[in-house]
């Protein structure tokens, strides 16, 4: 772990912020050493922030020692507009794509360069996909993410173009040129389509939420099975999905800003 | 609002804390004067600690210059236990539910006095209900609250029963020794009803999941049109839903705390 040298000059509520933002999927639980040693703070100061942080509700501490995320934390956090508007508009759309499908239906946004799952839904039947809610995938491995860079601004396809394209499996697209024909595709048919680029084994079509802005305000996106053949025709009920999101979306804004 | 007179005393952690506290359903954008007179917090600090939680992502501020809270706060948040391993297990079971129903399918926990609410499917066809994802409502009304208090330590009942029991419906029961009554008949058959008792038109019928321990790990509820009268129909997948989720909470708890 690289050791943070700004440290010392981090104010409390930023040790305190730092702490929070040591957890991750790997490490949703951590002793108090570690938490110390993640955040690189003194053990005493992590003491006492992890008390307050206790006490709060941001953090909790389980029979074993171990911290994790508290619950007052997660209750605060389900107020972000994207858990709140965004999430609870989607959700009736996407069970109906769940019901006509049983597969793993996603809602991811972008953010930084990674495509951030907002919500997943998946049943039993569904295949196994290693997304789930908060988590971060790369965009160009992704139904979602291809979606969403798709429509992005043109300055915002070149940076991500011009960094590393890490490979996920041996079908991920990671020549640049190739992902940028592949993006202009994505464009003129309107919706993304990948085949076992993040996952072996499956494959996904997904389409961007059409926003009122320039840039979408999140894609929409069904993992299958790469042996299924049927992706195009998702597209209609997908792509309808999208365009009802979108509609509330707009009545929502209207209604918060008018008011 | 009352003035909190510990306000100088809390510490900077404390006071940013205050400040994501602020947040409610019915506030979740709020202007910076809004923020610190809801965290009774001068305006210069507010200013300068929003800014640090803006620059984290613990909040957002638009383009019309209210705060919300922030993407990456919401992301650390889904690593919650509750959020992270009881609703991502549970889901598919609740998937199952709401393609036998297309009713409103809910997951809650209890958290001090209140059913607060982890997981809500629904789809276009639902019920209308007021639950949803982090909202607190009270156990007394709510078939999910009383599938909980049904299971509770005698102590806790004991508590809940000694406070005010806020009418929520003209259905709502309000008599403390009614409620126990209630409770003693939904602990007897094994699953909880409500009939408009929270909101006219709409009953539910919910069942604890049964837990390692003494507590119940939280509750599984049906809502649904209250001119339906089928409710003792739903019991059985209810109770093979929450008796499916146990095993995989248990299996989940095992994995944990071997390795």
């Amino acid at each position: 772990m690289v050791v943070n040298r700004d440290a010392p000059r981090r104010s409390m509520a930023g040790r305190a912020l730092a702490l929070l933002g040591v957890f991750d999927t790997a490490h949703p639980r951590l002793k108090l050493t570690e938490l110390a040693r993640r955040a690189d703070l003194p053990l005493a100061t992590v003491h006492r922030l992890a008390g307050e942080l206790v006490s709060w509700g941001a953090l909790e501490r389980d029979a074993d020692g171990y911290f994790s995320i508290g619950l007052r934390l997660w209750e605060a956090a389900t107020l972000a507009p994207v858990a709140g508007r965004l999430r609870e508009i989607a959700l009736p759309f996407m069970q109906d794509l769940y019901e006509t499908t049983r597969e793993n239906i996603h809602l991811a946004v972008h953010d930084g360069f990674d495509a951030l799952y907002v919500e997943k839904l998946s049943g039993h039947r569904s295949v196994p996909v290693i997304s789930r809610i908060g988590a971060r995938l790369p965009m160009h491995a992704t139904g979602v993410g291809k979606a969403l860079l798709a429509r992005a601004d043109p300055e915002f396809v070149r940076r991500y173009l011009a960094r590393p394209l890490p490979r996920v499996t041996r079908y991920t697209i990671t020549e640049r040129a190739r992902l940028a024909r592949e993006l202009r595709a994505t464009a003129e048919r309107g919706y993304a389509l990948t085949n076992e680029e993040m996952t072996l084994g499956s494959c996904s079509v997904a389409v961007a939420i059409p926003a009122d802005g320039y840039e979408p305000a999140g894609a929409l996106g069904i993992v299958v099975h790469s042996v299924r053949t049927d992706l195009h025709r998702l597209v209609p009920d997908l792509r309808a999905a999208a365009e009802g999101i979108a509609r509330r979306l707009e009545a929502a804004h209207r209604a918060v800003h008018v008011t």
